[in-house]
C-alpha cells in the first residue's frame, strides 16, 4: 500500500497515472498526472458526471485504432439486414445487406440480384425481410465464426451469410410455408439450420377457408441441410416435419445431455382464429387463453432418420413429414408451458432447458433428465387434436423462479447466472442456476439475484456467447424496444435503445454501461462472439474474384487487357478498376444493344474500395480490392451517360469517370 | 486551494467529486469519493488507457437520457439516405430514407412509393441515389432547423425533407441534366435551392458525339424555387443557367457583403474528353493540365431577374438561360483558381471565399470587396471559349495560406480560426483568418496555426453552423474515407472514419476525441446543427393524418368505425391499430380483387409504433403515433396471407396478427 499526498485545486485520475508499472511511459504518465488529473475533473464537473458514468465512460470508450473485444450480429427486424456491432463501444461497424438491397453495398443494384431473386415467393421478388434471430455456425455448440444464418419472418426464407466477406451468399425459400417466426438455429455442428414455423396456414400456403383451420391450417418445422464445404443450403437434403397448427415460435438444439433433440414452443393451443368484428375475442386474449400451452420436443436425429428413410410426402415438391408419421415413429412430445411462453433456451451444459412465459412472473425450468424418463417411460397424456403426447408437468420441471413480470428470454454466464428479459418490468434479472451451476458463484441456487432495470420495454438480450455451450458473460446487451426519452428527438420514428451492461462482476452489480439509440431498423435477437474467432478476409484472395461463385472469373481483366468487343447485338466491355481510372473511359455503344460489363479492382491495397454507376440504369455496384463484378443491361435510349467512381478513393477521385454514349439506332 | 490526503493503492478520480458544489449531491460525492475512485482508476489501469483517452472518454459519454447537444446531418453518399448523429456522442440516431427504398421506415414499400416514382429517370424508376451535400433551410444565412434538402448526383434529382416528420416530402429530376455533384446549397433565406452541374454533356442528355464535346456539352446551375408554406419545391418557378461544360462542383451562396453573389468552382477548364485507350491521357491527369481552373461567379439575383423577364430557352421545357443571354445580360464572371479545386468557402462575415485546390498546398482567399471592384471596374480578359470575363487572379486574392498536401474543403468557427481537411496529409489544418477576424485569437493572421492527424483520408469536415453565418465552434467532425486498421475487422467492404475533434479551446490544442465507424454509407458532407433548434413532432398532430398530405385523412378510421367495404371489384379496408390489435383481423377477399387498405394508429403515446406487413405483395409500412397510411394492391393470388405487427410494440406483440384470405376466383 502506498501513501500519497496530492496538492491542488482538482485532480482527478492522477492515481490512475502513478499506478501504472514502469519504463518511459511510467515517466510521462507521471510527469502528466497532476495536470491530466485535474483537466480530467473539470470536465466530470463540467458535465455533471456522476461516478457510475464516469466508471462507464472508461469501460466503454475505445481509443483509436484499438480493437472492440466482441461483435455482436444483430438482427434488424423489418430492414431485412444484419447489423455488425462493436462491444464495449457499441459501435456500428458496418450492415450486411441480405433481403434488402442496399445500393452503397451494391447489392441488389448488379452484384446480388440473382441471390435476392433466388428468394421470390411464387415468382415475385421481395425486395425486403423480417430478420429476427441470426444464427452463427458452430462446431461443438460453440460459434465457429464461419457462416452467419439469418430467416425472414415476412416471407418464410432462410439466408447465407459467409463471414470471410461478410456477404449474404443464399437465399432460399420455404416453399411450404408463408409464415416462420424469422429464426434461424443451428444443430451442433451445423448440420442443419432449422427454421421453426409461426402463424398457422394451409401448407404449401394455398387457400382454405379460415373454418377450417383445425383441419387444414398446419405448422412446421424445416431442417435446411447445410453443406459447409460448398458454403450453401442443400435443397435437395432438406425437409420439414408437418405440425399442429400451435404457433410454433423460438427453437432450440440441445448439446451434451440433450444432444440430439429439439425444442420449440408455441403460443396459440387454444387455435384461435380470430374475428373481432364479427364478435370473437382479438387475437390478443384469444391466443391467452388457456393456462398451458406446449414445448415441443423432437428428437431430431430420429426425424433425419425418418426422412433418410424416405418415409415423407412432398408439398409443393418439398418432402414433409406428415403428422401421421409423426406420431407413428414418436417424433414429437409436448411439455406443457406456462401461457404465451416466448423464450425457449439451453442452460450451457445441455441439462436444463429454460421458457418463460411472458403472461407468467417465473421462469420455468425443464430437466433434460427428467424429459427424457417420462419420454422412456411413456409418462403423458395424449392431445385430443392432434394425438401427440404431452408431458406430465410437474415430473419434467426442475425448477421454477419467479424473476419479475413479463419474462420473455433467457441468456448464460461462464459464472452459472442465468439473465432474463422482463419486459413489463422493463429490467434484467439475473438469477442463479442450481444443479452442477451451484457452486459457481455464491448465490443461493434457483434464486433471483437482482434486476436493473433498462428503458424501455426490453425483448431479447444477448451476452457473450451466451446461448452456446461456453457463455463466456462480461457484457450484456438489453435490446430495448422503446427509447422514448432516451435521445435527441428525431421525429414520430423513434430508435430503439440498445443498453449495454456490465455483467462481470457476481452478485448483485450489474450496471448499464451505454445507451446506443438504434435507428436503422429493430434488431430482435442478437449474438455476441469474441472477435478473434472471426477471419474476415481483408482483400480477395486473388485479382479478379467473383465473390459470389469464390474463384477468379474467366472474364477477369489484367492491366493492358482492356478492351470492347462487339458479338452481335451484345457488346463486352472488360475494365480495369484502379485508382484513379477506369480503362477505357469511352464507352460507345448503339441503341438496343446489349451490355455486359465487366469490372475487374486491380487494387491489392486494403480499403482502396471503389464504386462504379451508370446514370439512368439502376446500376450502382463497389467493387473491393481485387474483387471481379458482372453488369448487364440493354442500352436503351441514346445519349451521354457520365459513369464514375461512387466512391472517395483518392485525390483525384471526381475525374475517375468516362463516358457511356449510346448512339441512335437511326 | 484546497490541500488534500487521500490514502490508497489506487485513487483517481476523486478530485471530481470532492470538487463539486454543495448539497445531498454534493454529500453523496465525498462519501464515494475514495472508493469510485479508486474503481475508476483500476479500469484506466486495466485498460491501459492513455490521459488523453480518459479525457476523450469524459468528454464523448452520453450518461443515459441526456441528449447530445448538436445533431449532425451527413449524406450517406451511395446508400441514398440521410443519417442523423449526435454529438458528442457520435451515435446514429437515425436514418432518413430519401432516395432508396428503406422497409423498416416502410419507405418505398407503401409509404412513400410516389414520392420515389416522382423522381423517375424517362419514366424509369431509381430506387437509389447518391447523395454528398445535404442543406438545412435558412433565415439570414444561420440555420432554421425546418427543411433539409439532398441531391442525388447519379441521376441529378433534388429531394426535400421536412424536419418537423423526418420524412422526405419530394424528389424532383432535374429535366436538362444526368449530372451533378450531389449538392444542395441554399439562399441565405432558402429562397432557392441551388445544384450544380458535374460532368459535361448535352443538356437534356440526348445524344452528342464525345467530338462535340466544346461545341454540343454543357455544364449547369439549377436554381430550384422552395415554396417554404407548402414545404415544396416548385418547379415551375425554377430555372437553369447553361454554363461552359468545364465541370461545375461546390457551391456557396453569399452573405453580408457578398449578398447576391453564387460561387462555384470548377475542374476541367482542359475541356479533357478521356480517351486512355485511344492514346488519350486518363481524365486523372487530362483534367489536371491547367495550372488554373475557374471559379464561377454568379450574381444570382440579377439571374433570377433575368428569368422573371422571360429571357430564358426551355429544353425538354424547362427554362434555361443561355450562354447567349449570360453573355450579354454579364451573369458570369470566372476568378482564375489554383488547379482542381474542390472546396469554395464563404467566411462567417461573408467577406472571404476560400477556395482549396486539392493539387496545391495551399488555400487561396478572395476579397469579395476585390471581386465585386473588379467587377465593376471590367478587370478582366475574355475567355477565349466561351467568352466569359476572367478576373485577375492577383488584383482579386486577399491571400494564401500554406496549410498542407491536398487541401480541400474549410469550415469556420466563432474565434478567427478557420479548419481545412488534408486528405494527402490526412490532417486537420487550423489557420487564421485576417481582416476583421485578426482581434478574434492570439494567432498570427492569415497563418497557418496547428494540424491534428486523422485515420485516413479526410474528405470533408464539418463544425458546428460552420458554413453559416453564425459558426459555434465546439466540435469538428473529420470525415475520413478509409478506416484501414481502425477497427475490427469486416471483411473487404471496411467502414469510413468519421472522428471527432475537440476544438473548443484555442492555438494548438485540437485532439481528436473519438472514432465512429462509418459502415451503412459513405458520408460526403455535413452539416451541424444545435439540437435545440430542431422542433420534430413527438406524434402527429392528430389521429389519421397523412404524412404527405400535412392533414388528416378522409379515409381516417376510427375506434368502432372499423368495416371492410366492397365496391366492384375493389375492396376497402378499414382497419384501425393500436396495441395489440388490428380490427379487423380477418379479411376476405376473392381473387383478382383490387385491394385498397387503409391504416389509421389510433396511439397518441410516443413511441407506440406499429409495423404492417402481408407476405408476399412487397409490402411493409411503419405506422407511427396518430399516423394514416393507404396502401394499394392487387389480390392476385388465392390463399391465406398472415399479416402481423413487425414493430415489437407490446408484451403481446406476437399476437398483434390477422388473416387476409384470398378466396380462389372459380
Amino acid at each position: 500500500m502506498r501513501t500519497l499526498l496530492i496538492i491542488g485545486t482538482t485532480f482527478a485520475l492522477a492515481g490512475a497515472w502513478l499506478s501504472g508499472c514502469g519504463g518511459a511511459d511510467e515517466t510521462r504518465r507521471t510527469a502528466n498526472a497532476a495536470a491530466l488529473g485535474s483537466s480530467a475533473a473539470r470536465i466530470v464537473e463540467a458535465r455533471n458526471l456522476t461516478p457510475e458514468n464516469v466508471e462507464a465512460a472508461l469501460k466503454t470508450y475505445m481509443p483509436s485504432g484499438q480493437h472492440d473485444e466482441f461483435v455482436m450480429f444483430a438482427s434488424s427486424g423489418h430492414a431485412g439486414q444484419i447489423i455488425v456491432i462493436g462491444i464495449p463501444s457499441m459501435r456500428i461497424l458496418r450492415t450486411i445487406a441480405v433481403y434488402t438491397p442496399e445500393s452503397w453495398q451494391g447489392w441488389g443494384f448488379g452484384m446480388g440480384n440473382d441471390v435476392i431473386a433466388a428468394g421470390a415467393v411464387d415468382g415475385k421478388t421481395m425486395t425486403w425481410g423480417d430478420t429476427h434471430h441470426p444464427a452463427i455456425s458452430r462446431r461443438n455448440a460453440e460459434y465457429d465464426g464461419e457462416w452467419l444464418f439469418i430467416a425472414d419472418k415476412a416471407h418464410a426464407r432462410m439466408a447465407v451469410i459467409d463471414l470471410r466477406t461478410f456477404q449474404t451468399k443464399q437465399i432460399v425459400k420455404n416453399p411450404i410455408a408463408l409464415s416462420d417466426h424469422g429464426g434461424a438455429f443451428v444443430t451442433p455442428d451445423t448440420e442443419y439450420i432449422i427454421q421453426g414455423g409461426q402463424y398457422g396456414h394451409p401448407l404449401g400456403w394455398e387457400y382454405a377457408p379460415i373454418e377450417q383451420y383445425e383441419e387444414m391450417y398446419r405448422g412446421h418445422v424445416t431442417f435446411w441441410k447445410f453443406d459447409r464445404e460448398r458454403g450453401r443450403i442443400d435443397i435437395d437434403k432438406s425437409f420439414a416435419l408437418e405440425l399442429p397448427p400451435y404457433w410454433q415460435d423460438l427453437v432450440q438444439v440441445g448439446w451434451g445431455p440433450s444432444d440430439g433433440w429439439l425444442f420449440m414452443n408455441s403460443i396459440n393451443t387454444e387455435l384461435h382464429t380470430g374475428g373481432v368484428l364479427e364478435g370473437e375475442p382479438p387475437f390478443e386474449t384469444g391466443v391467452s387463453q388457456s393456462d398451458m400451452d406446449f414445448m415441443h420436443i423432437i428428437p431430431w436425429r430420429k426425424a433425419v432418420e425418418t426422412f433418410e428413410a424416405g418415409k415423407f410426402d412432398r408439398i409443393k415438391g418439398f418432402p414433409v413429414i406428415s403428422l401421421d408419421t409423426i406420431r407413428s415413429e414418436e417424433l414429437l412430445y409436448f411439455a406443457p408451458e406456462p401461457k404465451s411462453p416466448h423464450g425457449v433456451d439451453l442452460a450451457p451444459g445441455g441439462e436444463f432447458i429454460v421458457v418463460a412465459g411472458k403472461l407468467d412472473p417465473h421462469v420455468t425450468i425443464y430437466s433434460i433428465e427428467k424429459l427424457k424418463q417420462a419420454i422412456n417411460e411413456r409418462n403423458y397424456t395424449i392431445d385430443e387434436n392432434y394425438g401427440i403426447p404431452i408431458l406430465d408437468f410437474d415430473s419434467v420441471v426442475e425448477a421454477q423462479v419467479e424473476v419479475g413480470l413479463g419474462p420473455l428470454h433467457t441468456q448464460f454466464d461462464d459464472k452459472g447466472y442465468a439473465y432474463t428479459s422482463l419486459f413489463l418490468d422493463s429490467a434484467v434479472a439475473r438469477w442463479t442456476l442450481g444443479g452442477p451451476y451451484a457452486d459457481k458463484n455464491p448465490d443461493q441456487p434457483w434464486s433471483l439475484v437482482t434486476t436493473t432495470p433498462v428503458h424501455y420495454n426490453i425483448g431479447h438480450l444477448a451476452t457473450v456467447a451466451g446461448d452456446t455451450a461456453k457463455p463466456e458473460g462480461r457484457y450484456l446487451v438489453a435490446l430495448n424496444k422503446w427509447s422514448v426519452d432516451r435521445f435527441t428527438p428525431v421525429g414520430p420514428l423513434l430508435p430503439q435503445n440498445l443498453q449495454l451492461l456490465d455483467i462481470s462482476q457476481p452478485g448483485t452489480d450489474m450496471p448499464v454501461l451505454y445507451d446506443m439509440p438504434m435507428g436503422i431498423g429493430e434488431p430482435h435477437y442478437a449474438q455476441i462472439i469474441r472477435a478473434d474467432k472471426l477471419k474476415p478476409w481483408r482483400v480477395y484472395p486473388e485479382i479478379g474474384w467473383e465473390a459470389l461463385k469464390g474463384a477468379v472469373s474467366p472474364n477477369a481483366t489484367t492491366r493492358g487487357q482492356e478492351r470492347i468487343e462487339r458479338d452481335g447485338d451484345t457488346v463486352h466491355v472488360y475494365t480495369t478498376v484502379v485508382r484513379s481510372t477506369f480503362r477505357p473511359d469511352r464507352v460507345i455503344v448503339r441503341e438496343g444493344d446489349r451490355v455486359v460489363w465487366h469490372l475487374t479492382s486491380i487494387e491489392r491495397t486494403m480499403d482502396a474500395i471503389h464504386g462504379f454507376t451508370i446514370p439512368g440504369f439502376n446500376i450502382m455496384t463497389s467493387i473491393e480490392p481485387g474483387e471481379y463484378q458482372r453488369l448487364e443491361f440493354i442500352a436503351d435510349k441514346a445519349g451521354v451517360y457520365p459513369f464514375y467512381c461512387t466512391e472517395f478513393c483518392s485525390a483525384l477521385h471526381l475525374e475517375m469517370m468516362g463516358y457511356f454514349i449510346i448512339e441512335p439506332a437511326s
